[in-house]
């Protein structure tokens, strides 16, 4: 029996996704609960991983599991027995050919900054951008002309399991969106590669604020190679957002309907949790 | 020279407001601040202690110390020297014979409870009631019952330290309003015994629930002292939005008018920090 599973987590707290020798991690966490549900070792496979850091609104796993009860009973079983920053909330049943890394056809990030310093309330979920303003009508002009498919080594940093992988991915969307001081990056793509979301916007914060022109931008994708031109925004700032599968469509809020911040456009508003 | 300056915290990882041994308390994060900037011992007074857990959206507290240069500074040197849970964001000049406690003539808590399971980007803020929901129809005309002056001991706890202070309050606001599965309690009044916020909150989620009647509440508001009928509250959910002084009026948004929980509300949003 396999199951898909989604999760949410504040990644502050975690040593990223993937599974460590400190067992800090979420999948350490997701895969404890699952070898005390099932009493015996249950590996969890994920999208992708998270960095140290980063969050997720909706991380997607499956494990295989035989489940005698409801699966009802299976996701409450599952919302419980970890962090509080840690939340399990779908649980599904799916076909065996299903996997959460090699069926996803697309992922969505979003990024949060804000033009200030963020306070005691959100500032576990935003690039704090101090004095600087963005210049939005740069930023989305600039960022259209990365659209497409496009060799994005010059974004990534290398991976450090030296994975190989093609550099090349389908960027389908990349826009900031503005909500007062508070600012949202949001991006789709067919995947991508090692901190890619964090050099975009780290990128396009320095086009927002005039360090680079959109030829600069431009100059930067063609070259190839990464550069110092690069700069990474920090980890606290991105949430992996979404992830796309063929056939598994859930409800799809627009991320860009924020009203604050980080969590408010999360799958949390309004479910029946 | 007298500073009046307004705080906001996130009491997860504080031991309360008030200096404690450990030195893991706001009051001591400031003062060690203060210590740093005036190169003496600076003792900070606050309006009034928050318990372990509480949160503030602006906590108001003075010192005494000669600054040389301009209040704007001032003010940018107490922005920073803290965990990021701690942020100072309003620093003014007033005349000596203000007390932040003294000079108080009300305050405003407000304390926010979630019908449900809160994720992990809002946990820390909100008392997650799982599956009960609440009749704030009962709950409201529960509640205007305890408007005005009224001996307030069946809601309080024995303070820690023995101090004598009258247990009579004048209560002029109590009410409960919803946002989808977000409810806020708003409460103010004259001031308030140790833990009486908290012990409200408990008795009106007990009415909500159908576990006390209208006429149960008046009847432990009569009966003069603390029964086990008075249950308190979680301290996470609970926040001190703001404190009342005459002739130091800033702007006061209204609590009511949250999109997100706790943090949605707070001073922060659109503030020029």
């Amino acid at each position: 029996m396999r199951w898909k599973c989604t999760v949410a987590y504040d990644g502050t707290d975690f040593e990223g996704w993937q599974s460590q020798p400190s067992k800090n991690t979420v999948q350490d966490h997701l895969e404890r609960r699952l070898a005390f549900l099932f009493k015996r070792d249950v590996r969890v496979h994920g999208s992708g991983r998270t960095d140290s850091g980063v969050h997720a609104n909706a991380q997607v796993f499956h494990f295989d599991g035989e489940w005698k009860w409801a699966p009802e009973d299976l996701l409450k079983a599952l919302r419980v027995g970890y962090p509080d920053s840690i939340q399990v909330y779908r649980a599904e049943r799916v076909s065996d050919d299903f996997h959460a890394r090699f069926s996803a056809v697309g992922k969505r990030y979003v990024y949060h900054f804000y033009e200030g310093f963020a306070g005691p309330f959100d500032y576990r979920w935003h690039w704090s951008l101090g004095h600087w303003r963005l210049d939005l009508d740069r930023v989305n002009e600039a960022a259209q002309q990365l659209i497409g498919k496009h060799d994005f080594a010059p974004f990534s940093a290398n991976p450090r399991d030296g994975r190989e992988e093609s550099t090349v991915k389908d960027l389908r969307r990349l826009e900031v969106v503005r909500n007062g001081r508070h600012l949202t990056l949001v991006t789709e793509a067919s995947g991508y590669l090692f901190r890619m979301v964090r050099s975009l916007a780290g990128c396009l914060v320095n086009v927002g604020i005039g360090r680079l022109s959109q030829d600069d931008l431009r100059e930067i994708l063609e070259c190839g190679v990464r550069t110092e031109r690069v700069v990474t925004a920090p980890a606290r700032g991105l949430f992996l957002d979404r992830v796309y599968y063929e056939g598994h469509d859930t409800p799809d809020p627009d991320p860009t309907k924020i009203v604050f911040g980080g969590p408010a456009h999360s799958p949390w508003q309004g479910e029946g949790r």
